[in-house]
Order: C-alpha cells, then sequence, then structure tokens
C-alpha cells in the first residue's frame, strides 16, 4: 500500500516525509509517564544520544518528565543490526520499520541511521487525544527515494553562528534530511580558520568565521543525526574574499577589499602558485572536512578579469584554448587532480561539466532538469538544486511540484536514472541573518525533504499542507524559530506591546519573488545593510491568504450560496477593513513602518470592497458598472509590490469584487 | 527632580526600575548604523565583555548590524574611574550618571558595576520614531536604594538547566538586581557535584545536578553582569535529599529515600559526626563559591523527627535546652563557627534568629516586615521576602505595594533601618519546570527590582504597568520566554494549529492564589507529575483582565455614557461570547483541556450576558430583577476556581451586570 493510497482512505497521518509504506492498526498506543524505550542489537554511543534526544523531544511535546528506567517491558523497543560506517556514507542503507500496536511499539532497522528515521517517525505520530498522549497503531516500512538530500546553508554573505545552524541540523533530521552543503566562503566572507593561511579568515571574514575546534564539534554534531557536512569553497569565481588576504591569488592585479570586489572577482588558474596554494589549502581542508565529497564550486565565472588580464589571455592561446570555458575546465581538471590527491570526490555546480574531466565528479544543477539529464547521459552523477532555491520566496507548493526526475530526466534510462542521486535546497544568504534565517528555511524545506524521500507519486499539495503545518509546530517545538522569530520583528518595528494590527496585515503580504527585492541599477547590493523591514520579517509564503483564496474559491464554486463560507471571508473583510485604522498611529510612529503605509491602506480600502461586493452577491443584485471599474484602479495598485511586499489577498479580492459584474450576467 | 515628578510632568520613559534622578533634555540622540561606544578610563575584561553584550543587545532591539570601530568620535563614551572588587561586594558603589544630548551620550561611573547599570538604562530609552531608532536628550543620576537586592530560585524541587538560569542573570542584570539566591538543596533534590560526598549529589538528585566546573563558569557569567551568587544549603530542616546518601546525618533512623521522606526530613544535631562531616562539606562549598554569604537556611523545622527520638529528646535535656527552638540554636552556633571558619558571614531565614547567635548573621524574612524590623532593633541585618513570594501568583501591584521600610520597619530609627540591606524575590518550585520558570519570574520580578532599586516614593501603579509592558518585550528580545513559552505550552494541549480560541481563553484566566493549588489533604505532592495544564501555561497576572476591568471601571464611572469604552467592551464581548463554540471541539479532542471545558463554557455564557447587559444600559432600560437573578448563579460558579484556575474576568462583568438594576434605580 503507498502512502498516497492511505492518504485518501484513512484518517491522516502528520507525518512529513511521507513513509513509503504506510499500514494503519486497530487502537492506538498511550504515551503516559511510564513510557521507556530500551536498545537490543547494536548500538554505540550515538545511538543512545539519539535515543535521549528523542526521549528529551518526546518530553517537550508531551510535557511529561520521563524517568529514566527502560527494562524488558519498555514501550518502545529498538533493535540495531550492526552498526554504521564510521563515516557516513553516501547510499549507506538509512531504512526502518515502524511497528506499533495498542500494546507497545518495536523499531528496527539494519543500523542507527534507520533507528534515527524511525525515532523521528515516532515522534511526528504523538498526538493528544481525548483519553492521553497517544500514538495511532500502525505499521510503517520506509525508506529514502534518494540517498542524497542536502540543505546548502549560505554562511559568507550573512554570517551565521553555530547555534543556529545546529538548530537547524535538528530540524533537518526531524525531516530526514541527510546532507548540510556549507557554502563557506564567497565574495562576501571567507568563514573557516586556516591555519595554513590565517590570512583567509583574519582579512576575509571582518572577524566572523568558525574555528577547527568548533567545526570539528558541529560535524560531529550533524553525524550523531545522520546528516554528512559537505564543504563548499567556491572557485574560482565567488572568491573575493580570499583575495583580500591573498591578492596574488586573484586574476586582477592590485590591492583587494571587500569594498571594490564583487562579482568579477575570480582566482589566476595561470600560475602555479595558484595550485601550491590549493594544494595545501584543500589538504588542511581535507582533513578538517570528514566527508568523502568536496565541493569546488565552480559557479558564476563571468570571465571579465580573465579577459582583461593579458597574462591569463596569453595562456589561454599558448595551451590552445579556445575560451574562458576552456580554461575554467582546465583550472578544474588541475584542481580535480589536488582533490582527488586528499582522497575526496569533487563536487561542483552545472559549470563544471566539461568533457575533459572524468565521470567521478559530481554535478549539482543549478539551471534545472535538462542539464541534470545531459550529465546523466554523459556518465556524471549529478543532484537536483534547481526548483529548490529557498531565497527565491516561493509558496511551498511550487518547490514541492518540482521533480529531480521530471521534464528531461523523466525521458532517462534507468542506468541513467540512477546517476541522479537527489538534491539540495538552498538557502543563498543575500537577505539572510541570525534572526530570520530560520523562517526563510522553514517550514518550506520540509517540503523538499518529503520530495527527495517520499515516493515520486506523493504529490497532492492539499494534504502536504495539511501535514506541513503539524510539521512546523513540531519543528518549533525543536527549538526553530521560523514563527515565533516574527514577534520580536514585529515588536521592534512598532516599539509597542500591541501588535496586533500589524501582525494582521503582516499575515497577508510575501515578499516579492525570485529576484525582484534587488535589481542592479541601484549598484551592488550592501552587505552590511541593516535587515529590519517588514519584507524582513514576512514569511515567505502567507497562509492566511492562502486560506483566504480557498474560500473565495469555495465560495464561488458554490455559486456564491455557500453561506459557511461567506461568513468566514466576511469575518475576515470585517477585521481587514478595519485595520487600517487601527495601524496607521503604529505607522505614523516609527520609520521603519512608512514604508508599508499605502499598502495597509489599499489592504483595508479593498477589504471594505470586498464587503460591499458580498452585499451584492448576497442580495443577488449585480453590482454597478461604474462601482465595479472605481475599484479596478484600487485593485491594479494594491496588486503592485510596493516596499517589496506583495498584497497575497488582492487577487482573490478582485475574484470577489468582480464577480458581482459576472453574476449579473447569469 | 524625582523620579516620581518626571512621569507626572514629562512623556514617560520606559525604564524599570526608575532611576533616582531624570532630567530631561532637548531633542533626541539617532541610533543608527554609525554608532559606536567607546571606553575611557579603567576597563578590564569583564568591562569589555559588558560592553560588547550591550551592542550585541542594541543590534537585537533595533536590527542594526553594528561594525566595530569605535573611536574619539564615538557616539556612546563611557568612563568608569577605577576598578571594581575582585570579588563583588555587598554595598559596592553601584552608582552612574548617563547624560544623552542630541549629539551624543556619555556614561560615568565610579566603576564598571555602575557602567554595567548604566549600559542597561540606555537600552531601555532606545525606540523607534519617525526618523529612526532615538534616544531622548536626558541626564539621569542614579543609584541603588538598597545594597541587596536579589532572586531567589529553587532548584531543588524541579531541576532548571543552567541555560535557563543564565537567561534569568540576564533579565535580572536588565532591571539591575545583583544578587542571585541559588536555593541548592532541599527535600526533592541535592543539586550540586560534592567532590567530598560525592552521594550527596549521586544519590539526592536523580542525576539532575550541577558539576563544580559548571558552578565556576556560572559564577563568573553572574559577576560579569555584576550579580553576586549566594548558596543556600537549607538545614537542618528541608534536608530529605542528603540523607539519601547519608541516612546517618537523619534525626529518624533508617535508610531514606525520595518516597518516605517529606517535610518532616531534619539533621541530627546532637551527634558529632554531624558537625564533621558539615566542616568538610562547608570547607568544599566555600571554595566553590567565592561570595562573602554563605546561606544556611534554617526555615521550616517541624521538630517532629527530634520529638520522637529518645536520644535526641536526652539530649535536649543534658543540655539544659527548653525546646526543639534551643536546639536549633545550638545547631545553629555550631555551625556558625564552621562558616566562620572558612571565612564566611552566614545567612538564614527568619526561624535562625535567637540571642544566643551574634550579630554578624544577616536574618531573611519569609514572614514580614515585623520579625525584618524585630531584628533590626536587636542589632540584626535583614533582608526582606515575605510579599515577594512569585510562587503565589500575586498580581505585579500587590509585590510592588510591598515595601522592607513599611509596616513595623517604618517607625525603626535612623541605624536601625540601615540594617535592612534590601530583599529579595522568591521563586519556589514546587509547580515549575525549565519551560514554564520563566514566565513565573518574568516580567513581575522587574517591579519588585524596581521597589529595591528605585526612591521609595516611587508607587504609581499605573506608570508602572505601562513601564513594566516596555521591559518585558525588551526582557524577551534578550532570550527570556515569559511570553513565548506558552504558544508551545498551548499547541501541545491543542494539538492543532490552530490555537486562537484556547488562547483567547488562556488570556483572560490566572492561577489560584497562594497555596490554593494544593491542600494536604490530597497527601504530598508529587514531584515527577507532569505540568502541563492549563495551569501551568496562563501568566500568573491577565493582562487582559485587567485591561477589561479598567475599561469596565472607565465606563461604570462615566455613568455608562462613555461611548468609546463601551465599544471596546462590546468587542471584547463579541469575541468571548463566541469563544466556547470554537473552543469546545478543540477540548473535546483533548485530555488535557477537559478539566477547562465548564470554565470555557461559562465564559461565554457570562460574555453573552454582558452583552445583554450593554443593551439594557444602552437603552436606558433597567434590567429585569428576574433576569439579573438569573445571572447570579452563572456569576457565583464562573467566581469559583476550577481545574485551579480564576476567571479574571467575572468580576467586572457582574459589575456591568448587576450595573443594569442599578442604573435603573437611579
Amino acid at each position: 500500500m503507498t502512502a498516497f493510497a492511505v492518504s485518501q482512505s484513512q484518517p491522516p497521518l502528520n507525518l512529513m516525509p511521507m513513509p513509503s509504506s504506510v499500514q494503519m492498526g486497530t487502537g492506538q498506543l498511550l504515551v503516559d509517564r511510564s513510557f521507556s524505550v530500551a536498545a537490543t542489537g547494536f548500538h554505540d554511543a550515538s545511538l543512545d544520544r539519539g535515543v535521549q534526544r528523542f526521549v528529551a523531544q518526546l518530553s517537550a511535546q508531551t510535557g511529561l518528565p520521563f524517568r529514566p528506567k527502560p527494562g524488558p517491558a519498555s514501550t518502545l523497543q529498538i533493535h540495531a543490526e550492526h552498526n554504521r560506517e564510521q563515516l557516513q556514507k553516501l547510499g549507506e542503507d538509512e531504512s526502518y520499520e515502524l511497528a506499533i500496536t495498542d500494546s507497545g511499539a518495536k523499531l528496527n532497522a539494519s543500523n542507527p541511521l534507520g533507528i534515527l528515521h524511525g525515532l523521528q517517525t515516532f515522534l511526528q505520530l504523538v498526538q493528544p487525544s481525548a483519553t492521553g498522549f497517544v500514538v495511532p497503531a500502525v505499521t510503517i516500512k520506509d525508506q529514502p527515494r534518494f540517498p542524497w538530500r542536502g540543505l546548502l546553508i549560505d554562511v559568507s554573505r550573512h554570517f551565521i553562528p553555530l547555534t543556529v545552524l545546529k538548530q537547524n541540523l535538528d530540524g533537518m533530521a526531524a525531516v530526514k534530511m541527510n546532507v548540510l552543503h556549507w557554502h563557506l566562503s564567497d565574495d562576501q566572507g571567507f568563514r573557516v580558520e586556516s591555519k595554513k593561511f590565517p590570512k583567509l579568515h583574519e582579512m576575509g571574514s571582518e572577524g566572523l568565521y568558525y574555528t577547527q575546534s568548533e567545526i570539528r564539534e558541529f560535524v560531529e554534531y550533524a553525524h550523531d543525526r545522520g546528516i554528512r557536512v559537505i564543504p563548499e569553497f567556491d572557485m574560482p569565481g565567488h572568491s573575493g574574499s580570499w583575495f583580500v588576504g591573498y591578492p596574488e591569488l586573484a586574476s586582477n592585479p592590485g590591492a583587494y577589499n571587500f569594498e571594490v570586489g564583487g562579482p568579477d572577482s575570480v582566482t589566476d588558474p595561470t600560475t602555479e602558485s595558484t595550485y601550491k596554494f590549493l594544494d595545501k589549502f584543500i589538504e588542511e581542508m581535507a582533513k578538517l572536512f570528514p566527508d568523502a565529497y568536496f565541493h569546488i564550486g565552480g559557479d558564476e565565472v563571468n570571465g571579465k578579469h580573465w579577459d582583461a588580464n593579458p597574462k591569463i589571455q596569453e595562456f589561454i592561446h599558448a595551451h590552445g584554448m579556445k575560451n574562458n570555458q576552456d580554461l575554467q575546465a582546465y583550472f578544474n581538471q588541475r584542481l580535480l587532480k589536488i582533490v582527488t590527491k586528499h582522497h575526496k570526490n569533487m563536487i561542483g555546480w552545472d559549470e563544471i561539466l566539461h568533457p575533459n574531466l572524468p565521470k567521478t565528479i559530481v554535478i549539482q544543477s543549478w539551471r534545472g532538469q535538462e542539464s541534470l539529464a545531459a550529465a546523466a547521459k554523459q556518465g556524471y552523477s549529478g543532484l537536483l538544486s534547481f526548483g529548490y532555491y529557498l531565497d527565491l520566496m516561493w509558496p511551498a507548493a511550487q518547490h514541492y511540484a518540482v521533480d529531480p526526475m521530471s521534464g528531461a530526466a523523466a525521458t532517462l534510462s534507468a542506468e541513467e536514472k540512477g546517476r541522479i542521486l537527489g538534491g539540495e535546497s538552498c538557502m543563498w544568504a543575500e537577505w539572510i541573518t541570525p534572526e530570520n534565517v530560520d523562517s526563510h528555511i522553514w517550514p518550506r524545506n520540509a517540503v523538499i525533504a518529503e520530495r527527495l524521500w517520499s515516493p515520486q507519486e506523493v504529490t497532492d499539495a492539499g494534504s502536504m499542507y495539511t501535514r506541513l503545518n503539524a510539521v512546523s509546530l513540531q519543528l518549533e517545538s525543536m527549538g526553530l524559530t521560523h514563527r515565533s522569530a516574527r514577534m520580536h520583528m514585529l515588536h521592534r518595528m512598532a516599539g509597542t506591546e500591541d501588535i496586533s494590527a500589524l501582525r494582521t496585515l503582516a499575515d497577508v503580504v510575501e515578499p516579492v519573488k525570485g529576484y525582484n527585492r534587488w535589481d542592479d541599477s541601484k549598484g551592488p547590493i550592501d552587505f552590511h545593510a541593516p535587515l529590519n523591514r517588514l519584507i524582513d520579517a514576512v514569511y515567505p509564503e502567507s497562509d492566511v491568504a492562502r486560506h483566504f483564496g480557498d474560500l473565495v474559491k469555495l465560495y464561488s464554486q458554490s455559486n456564491f450560496k455557500d453561506k459557511a463560507a461567506e461568513a468566514q471571508i466576511r469575518t475576515f473583510l470585517v477585521t481587514w477593513s478595519e485595520n487600517d485604522a487601527k495601524l496607521h498611529p503604529v505607522i505614523d510612529k516609527s520609520f521603519l513602518l512608512q514604508e508599508v503605509a499605502p499598502i495597509s491602506e489599499d489592504f483595508s480600502a479593498l477589504a471594505a470592497a470586498g464587503l460591499h461586493a458580498l452585499d451584492y452577491l448576497d442580495r443577488s443584485e449585480p453590482s454597478p458598472d461604474s462601482w465595479r471599474a472605481q475599484q479596478t484602479t484600487l485593485i491594479e495598485r494594491a496588486k503592485t509590490p510596493r516596499a517589496a511586499l506583495l498584497l497575497m489577498v488582492a487577487a482573490p479580492l478582485q475574484q470577489l469584487i468582480e464577480a458581482g459584474g459576472n453574476k449579473a450576467s447569469q
């Protein structure tokens, strides 16, 4: 039985990712203060810590203070057959079986990785009921669809402290992701202590970097949670921060600093000293990061500084290369030798794909399934990140609809498909701070985790949103702040205790999508600018607006007869129509809110128009053409981005307002 | 100019505690990303860390990412004249002067303690305005009224991890408290690692204790914030947890365990081995806790086990003692010698006061100003804790009204008054967990901090509540969870994402007061019981109910003519009258909420009756006596505690409902 079949015939389980097989049983298991866990079979310190975390989280979810007294009569019996690899390997068995009856639960797996996943599934099943906290009787057999399920976090554009990253590792473990791709260097910062080249972090980080001992502890923390840590040192492009301390690596001569860097920075691939440097550097980093894979970036080399440097152009001609792409391939070949020498597999973005490189490299596609499929056809392994960029502010459903095996990839042979290892969501940090990074990653990242873990046919967006709400709450209870941090930010903007009106507005707007927050005509992004505007506080996806849109759709599909839907719509509209009057005094007192004054005004005006429209529909009286025409200006303005925000209820309100005319003509 | 005068003639500053002198200036200082701090005069690592924390907190409050570049043109110039004592001393100079103009700020103090306080004052002054974040031009000269301003946290009844305690130290520093009184042992747990007597923590803590290295780091953390840490090891009563590992210390023979312990446990003061034990133990703890004061408890010795032990009774007679009180005095004299030998000043609760003890001891009064005054008259120094018990669930205003110098203490001579060193709020932990401890301490603790810091004439409760709201927000932004933790607890109870109806109910109830949550007829408290009921989640004081009560008072005082007040009352009542219909389905699904079903029903019914009452008042029509009589049953039931909760809007609603009759008779 597939999960999809279950979701239609059974009361839905709030599981995300959905397991590959779910068989509902009869009854439920009570979780009370006598609950205990016992492990038989293989166990090690990492598994024991996993069980301890499980008990602590179960206690946090239920408020039950468990006292440790495992024994043969324990509620949950776990059994791992053998150890996991000391260094977690790509493709290691992550499967588990969880069997819950009304008298107890058994969790079996071939190794501790499966146990960790099964414990997370158990936590998601715990719910209050009329008789106590319970877990439904169920048998789950589960394993991942793809072996590589990653999250990239960029810590270069804005530094993110380890405490915040650790919470995100906890979140990843909760949704069964198993790779943290750590984007550690870029033009805006070099974030790792290098003992061999200390000017990298000393001059390239403004003091914000991770020490080697912190990194070792962090990698251990991830390992405990079944997560591999892959470092990325982006080169030869995106490497401006290296040049602050070591300008001799750059393709453009002269002193480098953060102010004159920017998107053109690129390593000089024509001098032997570059490779000597990289050999020593990668040797050091290869020891610091134990994973078998090493990400060298390789994206977006625009070549301006190569074009401008006669020595480099001469090198291109002398070596019979045709263009900068050939030069980058040459660089990558040299780099590959170094990476291989230090016992790592090389991984890089689309652009490193070049026939001169061997099939051992892994291609990470930010361009789409086409380039992923092309790589697979040529014999390269690959990962999809196109469609999973969390910084583009897409709704969860849009990410959810992107499948690594769709589009061009769907036509691959079985062997070629086997080369698609999975995917990674990407949290690029142009507009991210430690304060709001959680809300930009979560809960949306959970649906990408599901896409990469669950069977391909699990695609129902309605079920996804229901389950996403539940997992979102659970993630907050684990310490992530994707919902709670907004409150503090709104209080800061308002400077008052009562932020109800501001929250009402924040609930119905979303940041502009894609790269529309900034255009290059404004000049380069100021990475030291405060990120304390409303756009920085609001959620990437408005649950309220989606819910309101669903209500309007329901009401409209009932031919405006569904009185329950109408009543709910009306309740929203009454509150909204009165909101600007409450919010305006707050806006007037705060420079941070002044930019949203026009949105607030239009929001309330549009809600008032929506109430009028409801009245017309109620009376089955056509709304006057002139009235609707008047609203058009308002609607068009409300649909225009302002303060880089979109008023997400404008479209459903337009639908309501225009319905009055349509109805009249029926 | 006193602060009180300021609060009536000037726009109120959101300062808590209110400084002793505030002189408003003209204009305001802009705090933007160019803000910087420079220190001249004395500084040390502890001061530097204080400045770093200040900058980090200012950044958290404003969202401005400050880059460190202090210089002569810095916005805030701080200057300490000399160092503070290496070991913070009672009565050390904590004064400071903060002068803010539209062009900059100066903070001067004789030593870093005053600087730390002044930085907290600065943080409280920062507000958004129409032009940016600003601090008003003001000159503040400030020093504490009392030198001892403490918070007791009981970590024995329920263990509180250091991460939570550290957040509370941050909160204490924000409101200028300077003593953490750490109640480390009691019947329910011994929480400190002892290397000399390891069975104390190994057998007496169920594994929940602080290691010595953790304690050293914690004491340093407190010192950095200008806070002394006073350990309390309660004896000879409240010492059951000692006896699990060392039953030979107990006055009742036989094996001791947590289940058979309880309130009668008491040390045997008649054997020399007890004093040998305590000598070694106090020697060890005296080194671990550097403060000059050492708290030996001494409260609530009920003497049952002394009465029951013939050997002890024989000892009393043989030494010519009259009763158990004399025996305790004997114990305290012996204890005092040991404490003194290890270079500490002894402090204890009221009961240790006995003419046989020297004037060097300090008496902490939990009984009232009378015993405090009596002690002062006899020459003993004292602290007030009566009236500051946070576990009694009093509203802030009730604590605020308690002054150490009022009642019997008001009649003391100046010299005697000088013996009253200050006071301590007390967070006893019978009903506390790490999850809800913040909400039981904060924000109410801030008003006790003000009582102990600010001039005695600062007593206006209205001003206090306004400022308390502001400081409460600030404390949350520092990481305390006194407001945010409730959300997670309500979600847990509801098991759903939408908790709006549950929150509406939670907003208008308070826990029962005093010791009414438990009565001894139920048997001893089960300290392992889950604390996950609604009473554990709600705030000790309902802001909504207080606000609603104020509205009803306003409306009533206007002889029911104030239409604005009436409109606000009506808005509340409409929401409340509809609340049970929304909440009931949630209650039905959760065993944790079933006990509040009757409250929810009565809450909505009473609100509906309130709406009827408003209608009568609106129409200036007397409500029928029979209708009012009908409501009486409802009102009386609504005023009865259920699920250990009080419906705090019952009284103002009664006022509204009864007004209909009164008005009619006018």
